[in-house]
């Protein structure tokens, strides 16, 4: 069995969506750490508009000033062709272009349908050529939208034919707000792997619903190997005041460890970090593992005995 | 497809470990809801001495006050002959009898090894000769123990064996503090309804550290069909502070629906009654699908657009 292939996210999907601004030294650090642990790839920031996301204006500060170590890729979301020049510019090894598979979620969120999205794809992969940057592609809504509801199967396999077609090389399918569920998961994941042999996926899943880590465990089984995760659990949902947000980083490698399945990463130095989250981010966070200890944990047995 | 059958254990495992006790009547008002949902059994109280869990102490006036339905199961939890015998006086439809796999988890919680807990089921058993009450076993710790650790599977086995040798109708096995994992819990309920065929396992896990529902995933897959599960995730781990609880009743059936398994259970009712659980706990719960709708939710297309 392949090792699984960790992508944190927390510094982009998760420090996005913080009420405030995490300085950028303390971001440089915390990346600094994780990179320490065995995570395969970190998604650093995102180079979108400053005025859109406030919380990542220092994104080409952040790509700079954190210490690259061989073995741990650094990517970054780009939202079009002016995010993707400026993330070249910083030196990154991989750019996480993005679009929604439902077409209000894409005006929502990008002011795009689909359609405009992979005009726009071909235009950024245009402005990487020649750069050795892998392009991967990210599909929101692949599981279904909150405004459209269901997204047809048919529909994501054909944005992923059609995002490869204009050289996208890997695919990140997005349960963007939680509502994927572990047959669906296990449906696509099959289907995908089998219609497109070769192709990395990677499976991006929020906890809103509490099935988090089901449908890891489901796209798992049906293959596949890379997941991005945030540490603590950080990076919330719009839609769903008070739901949890991105899978977390280090229950999953718990439960993957529990399992005997190799993660790749030293468990005890994410609890470590994930531990000074709540200060970092100035709230509850909400892993389990960190507050609960790892299944291994031993108690003394009760003194009247 | 089987139906699953949902056992609710909020009144017995969520209640006990609460910090206020909730008075008769809202205990009494909240199962008579929780009634007409649709789950297959409740697990009303538990009929442990007053002093070792005073927030149960009005076990036969909640039992003889609540409305019972046609089709709903009333199970109580007996930790003892003398709690069995009150159980059967308040016509219970089945008695849950409680023991560990492990010997310090018994010594423990039960102040009986193994082996004690089992002469203690004879005695139980011979108790309710002749009521006509379905005879449950559950057994704590199958997983692993807060104290010895692993526990074996075959130990599981042997004890599974000796509690239906007894007389013992049906098994529930038990995760108690949260640390089973969905390979364990796969490998587990194969075994168990290969070697013994026709009798009903019931699962019971705690999400202590995330993994509650991939675990049941798993247990389903392996053919099990009845799980415990708690209304808003309550039910503590006192080895886990600020861990969450049971498997949350309404994010289990949500699961299945979306997966299109029936459950028999009105998920609507259900969240309403989740809804109201605060306020009876004075607490926030764990359950997510209370806090974000369900998967089907939609949202208004913003208005910028």
């Amino acid at each position: 069995m392949e090792t699984l292939q960790i992508n944190e996210v927390a510094p982009r999907d998760g420090f996005q969506s913080e009420d405030r601004f995490i300085p950028t030294e303390r971001k440089i650090a915390f990346i600094d750490a994780l990179t320490r642990t065995g995570i395969a790839r970190i998604e650093a920031t995102s180079f979108v508009s400053p005025k859109a996301i406030p919380n990542l204006r220092d994104a080409a500060e952040v790509v700079t000033g954190i210490r690259r170590i061989k073995g741990v890729e650094v990517t970054v979301l780009v939202p079009n062709v002016k995010g993707a020049e400026r993330a070249l510019a910083c030196g990154v090894d991989e750019i996480n272009l993005v679009m929604s598979a439902s077409d209000s979620h894409g005006r929502a969120n990008l002011r795009m349908t689909p359609d405009e999205s992979l005009r726009q794809f071909a235009d950024i992969v245009n402005a990487a050529e020649g750069s050795n940057v892998f392009i991967n592609g990210s599909l929101s809504t692949s599981f279904g939208c909150p405004f459209d509801g269901h997204v047809p199967e048919d529909r994501v396999i054909s944005l992923i034919e059609q995002q490869l077609a204009l050289g996208v090389e890997g695919i990140t399918l997005c349960d963007t707000t939680g509502v994927a569920n572990p047959a669906q998961v296990s449906a696509l994941c099959a289907r995908a792997l089998t219609q497109f042999p070769g192709i990395p996926f990677t499976l991006h899943f929020h906890n809103t619903r509490g099935m988090g880590l089901v449908n890891v465990f489901a796209a798992w089984q049906a293959g596949i190997t890379r997941f991005d995760t945030s540490l603590g659990g950080l990076g919330g949902c719009p839609f769903a005041p008070g739901a949890t947000g991105n899978v977390c980083t280090e229950d999953l490698v718990h439960m993957f460890e529990q399992m005997k399945v190799a993660t790749g990463v030293d468990l005890d130095a994410l609890l470590q970090i994930a531990a000074t989250l709540p200060d970092l981010v100035g709230h509850d966070i909400p892993g389990q593992v960190v507050k609960a200890g790892s299944a291994e944990r031993r108690y003394a047995i009760p003194s009247h005995l």
